[in-house]
């Protein structure tokens, strides 16, 4: 059992959930828990590294059987050295260091979405969660963008990563990808309203960054604005509650044919 | 200038800020930063206390100004007590303690949400804000519910505080006030498609707990199960996204006539 912080592998697991770099560089990320390590095994990646408590049950022991077979060193670590390697106040006892997911994006785009600079991690979380759930194919983040491989980001997309082609592309590379899309932003109080627009097109969606929307360069990448109606004293909602509502929006009314 | 966090009134900000039960006695809550403290001054609602750095700027000032017009007591404070008073990492530098608002809601109500032990403080500071955007005209939690004027949910809440009444309810309550209210309970894969529904009758939408979904006698309330259609992979929404994607639907249907 590790029992120190000070070992080679505990130090590279904390280095990986708390420096984007470390993430970068290496091409892997963390995920914690039961659930998650269950999607990583369906996905069948390859796994690198599993660190664990000794409280596992029978069923949490065979997932670690699981992930041993794709690859995976274990190790079991007593439960200071999970809280110092956790992201999490309460740490899950599971543990699981694995390459960044390449999944390939459907080589014609029917709906795809774009970030901007989005800087809050469970926001981006929420989103890709959100976006998986409505069908978006392809997510784009551009340069300012929070890591979606960060924890928190992680923690909130619940497994999305193992689905959603995720691509950090600059304006001039993205307005490659947008060709053939009709491309709209999201803006407050601005544009068509978005129960209005018709959604049947190949579209892609433009959200940008929760303080100041989305900067020039990718505001020119949309044919026109969208909003969402809002009452009273209202004067903006949450980036991923626009997101949500404006992508069901268009899952309702494809659905309707 | 206060430079001790052992001033009264830097401990019981710090109470406030910390314990449910300090709020619910006394009656009050803290709001953090200028946009806020602008809403409330908005309100007109007495203040309690403004606690603000040397670091202002003019309009900052005269905001202070303004608050202790409503009452404010006004201490200056350093910045580290400053940092001990607030529940962010970046503290603004200006700090108010106010009463906890007491919003009539209308008497026929239209459209009501219901908030079943929702446990995530930022859910549910992002549902008052969608649910004031959406039109929602009372929101009703039951107990096991995050505590509404926890800093987290004010600060995720954007002022919706200061427009959107807040009921805490046994269910026996509950059910009274949900009298003539169409009530639906938004479900995981169970119930009509949200959109299917014809949401034009004064209705109550239910949202339960993140984990576990709603408890049984709050379930008993509802007349019909709804459900958001998910696409490949996804076995749930978020909270916060579940809720919003149904409310502006309502609003997207009664807007159409």
């Amino acid at each position: 059992m590790i029992t120190s912080t000070a070992n080679r592998r505990v130090k590279w697991v904390r280095a990986l959930q708390t420096k984007r770099h470390a993430r970068q560089e290496e091409g892997v990320f963390v995920i914690e828990g039961v659930r998650l390590a269950r999607e990583a095994v369906a996905s069948q990646s390859p796994i690198n590294l599993v660190l664990h408590t000794d409280h596992l049950n029978t069923r949490e022991r065979g997932l670690v059987n699981n992930l041993a077979r794709l690859g995976a060193e274990v190790e079991v670590v007593s439960d200071s050295v999970m809280s110092a390697c956790s992201s999490t106040e309460s740490p899950p006892g599971l543990l699981v260091v694995l390459p960044i997911p390449t999944i390939p994006p459907p080589e014609r785009l029917s709906l795809a979405l774009v970030l901007d600079r989005l800087a809050d991690p469970g926001n981006l979380g929420t989103i890709l969660r959100t976006a998986l759930a409505a069908g978006v194919e392809t997510l784009f983040l551009t340069k300012g963008t929070v890591d979606p491989f960060n924890p928190k980001v992680v923690r909130s997309a619940m497994g999305a990563h193992f689905h959603l082609p995720i691509e950090f592309l600059e304006p001039r590379a993205l307005a490659k990808r947008l060709e053939g899309l009709e491309t709209w932003i999201a803006e407050v109080g601005q544009g068509v309203l978005y129960h209005e627009v018709n959604w049947h097109k190949p579209s892609a969606l433009i959200i940008g960054c929760e303080a100041h929307g989305p900067q020039p360069a990718i505001r020119s990448l949309a044919k026109d604005q969208v909003q969402i109606p809002m009452k009273g004293p209202s004067d903006s909602l949450n980036a991923a509650i626009a997101a949500a509502v404006i992508l069901f929006e268009i899952v309702r009314q494809r659905g309707e044919s």
